[in-house]
């Protein structure tokens, strides 16, 4: 059976179930978020993941929030709240799940070299 | 050593060692331009390809032909034009090296249930 809708750390997080592949596609493909996930992969920090401040993005608070809402509306990453801070984490093992090989192929994608 | 920048069967067509994950997402990140990859992956035809009008989708020919050059454009599709007619097909041995398990990942993404 597959989990309950509601996610018990994030209720406003989606079911990945529900959500669909080009959904994820298209939240990782923006150069600014996929940073945020490059980030949130390698720092992990354990249950509660990062606080948004400790994400390094180069863009305004306000643009910063729409890419971590975009993120989080796409089932990829996980908010809590705790009093003033609210951390994100990455849904790694649940992504894994739904999509197999998926972030791990963005994840190690090599970087293609610059133009010359 | 990495294959020639100019591709054999297709020059146009970029050098995968040049393309970054960011524009394969973004490629793919298109219902209907996930449509023609996946129409492409089943329908294996031999080297060529299918041909333009082979491939089934709910769009304009104009959409479609940009919808086409977006797929070309980023090393996802090979284009042979023999006579009037263009062969379109997947680069998928070349991808899977480039991007190892991404496509594989992508394909096989089962769809989320319709909202009830």
């Amino acid at each position: 059976m597959a989990e309950p809708a509601v996610h018990p750390v994030d209720p406003k997080a989606p079911e990945l179930a529900t959500v669909d592949v080009l959904t994820v596609l298209q939240a990782l493909s923006d150069p600014v978020r996929l940073e945020i996930v490059r980030q949130l992969a390698v720092c992990d920090l354990g249950a509660n993941g990062l606080m948004c401040g400790q994400i390094a993005i180069p863009v305004s608070k306000s643009t910063g929030s729409h890419h971590l809402k975009t993120l989080h509306q796409a089932g990829i990453t996980l908010e809590l709240q705790q009093g003033v801070c609210k951390y994100i984490s990455l849904r790694r093992g649940e992504l894994d799940e739904r999509f197999p090989g998926l972030l791990d192929s963005v994840l190690s994608a090599s970087p293609a070299p610059a133009a010359s």
